[in-house]
């Protein structure tokens, strides 16, 4: 797929390379062609009431959904200040002290995906919520059963649940449970000056965050890293050009066994990435800048320069929640 | 609207760039953000029948539209074997021998333009073909009238145009006249290879023609050139970055003395512009590199290498209609 055009050059060289401001009328008309500013609300969440909501963050705090009660979804999934909806951790250690062999993902916008989990097996958040709960290294709990009698030995959910769900005669379920965690998780919307750009305002953005913008899209980082999340809408092969060096955890092949699968994650959104830390599906990337290097390289085969990367790492940082920046 | 970081380099160097075979899939993938394929159909064009379509054709043909009987449309847009609905002058002279100020632009897709003429004056074919007929440096026809008069006169527009215009008592109108040719004008269409590239035949497109391509998008020609033409629906200043050497005619501000219109012209389409010499509204570049030389430089500022040059113009040539090149 490469060959080399060499030159001998013996020299001595004076480089002026003109550095041209950033024109951003072009760069915003160009920048529309790949991303959306973030929805004023989550698809899905047209009938999330208020009591919904509501129930459903008291649901993602309470770790006694969780087999030993000491981990809840906000546990990996922290909200406090500080943090964007990770825990900062390569992996999670999970209710019984074992540690996941996947990097935890944000909940921030995650309803915005197309499917969610690393391999993309859940489609929606519903069903993305019914994994940790009963994953035997997560909050472990060994059944639905379990968890709805767990649930329905608790008033004040007996009491929610019924007001919620009047007609039903036996409203905590599993589903139901599973439900309002995602109505919750649909209102985690975070905008950023981004999408102050993305809306025309041209002074949202810094220069060097503009520059790293167009290299963004010069260099084809948009292939996978588009749309609303710059990500979350598709499976990619990590190191399409140039193999990742850790290869023990083979993504989608671990499902299907199929050869075409291996290495194949779903494409990570980069809204709040800047906080997100540690990176990739195992987390084995500690800083932004050595992911985007890495990245350039795995997927593009691009030699990224130092100033490349530090501005795209500038731009990726115009994606944070603009109360978290 | 520069700076410029100067670095003093003494050493030997051997440069060794690692060329990359074009990813062809995220090429297309890119290329459909900016593009459209050519339509099967003009639009307007649902209605044109037969009859209209061969009356325009002989209309377009026909030098007695003219005010000596020396000039047809086809006279500058010429279609014979060979020529690309231009006459390849960088201007052209008129039935009284004058010659015109603008470089003649071809008739070949020109209906899929938003707006026609080198200033975007007519909104379509209709109200384009108007205005060579009745100016008197171009077919020179005094007005409307002694068009109609002219053509009544001859017995076979009269059985024609009594047969599509039935209902009417006098169907030899001068807008009717305009509506024939445009009718003619909307079957001109021309697939290239291109449009298959486009449709999915990643083999279309040769290896150079596809670094053009990736070029041509990365650094943001396609700002302007984009769409089903690769131009021809926006108006922008000619020189937005560096001044083109020829003010003599300031394009849209011709019309409307608005200090804002110095030097807007029409964005040309691209497509066939290989056949289309000489370029630019005066006609004064003769090449089609040269052309994409000096576009790089006064529309974006960038110093195209000669290899960028050449591969932009091998992209440029596989926009050629595939039964002309």
């Amino acid at each position: 797929m490469k060959r080399l055009s060499c030159n001998l050059m013996v020299s001595v060289l004076v480089v002026c390379t003109p550095v041209h401001a950033v024109d951003s009328e072009r760069l915003l008309a160009r920048a529309e062609r790949y991303f959306d500013p973030l929805p004023e609300i989550m698809q899905g969440a047209e009938n999330d009431s208020a009591e919904r909501i509501e129930l459903g963050k008291q649901l993602f705090f309470d770790k006694r959904l969780s087999i030993n009660d000491s981990q809840a979804c906000v546990t990996c999934h922290r909200l406090e200040q500080g943090y964007a909806g990770v825990d900062n951790l390569a992996v999670s250690p999970g209710a019984k002290g074992k540690a996941g062999s996947r990097n935890s993902p944000t909940v921030l916008n995650a309803g915005l995906q197309a499917s969610l989990f690393w391999d993309g097996r859940a489609d929606n958040l519903v069903e993305q919520a019914k994994g940790p709960i009963l994953n035997d290294i997560e909050m472990a709990m060994p059944d639905e059963k379990s968890v709805e009698n767990k649930l329905r030995d608790i008033k004040e959910y007996r009491d929610k649940f019924a007001q919620i769900y009047p007609a039903e005669a036996q409203p905590i379920t599993f589903q139901n449970v599973v439900e309002m965690i995602a109505a919750f998780e649909r209102t985690l919307l975070t905008k950023s000056r981004f999408d102050d750009f993305l809306q025309g305002d041209l002074s949202a953005l810094s220069e060097i965050e503009k520059r790293g913008l167009e290299t963004f899209i010069k260099i084809d980082c948009v292939y996978c890293h588009d749309g609303v999340l710059l990500g979350g809408q598709a499976l990619e092969q990590l190191g399409a050009e140039n193999a990742y060096d850790n290869q023990a955890d083979q993504g989608v092949y671990e499902l299907t066994k199929d050869e075409a699968d291996k290495m194949v994650f779903k494409v990570s959104p980069l809204r709040n990435v800047s906080l997100t830390s540690p990176y990739f599906h195992d987390g084995k990337i500690e800083k932004l800048d050595q992911a985007v290097k890495l990245m350039g390289k795995l997927q593009l085969d691009e030699d990224l320069t130092e100033q490349q990367v530090v501005e795209i790492t500038a731009f990726l940082n115009s994606l944070t929640d603009k109360t978290r920046e």
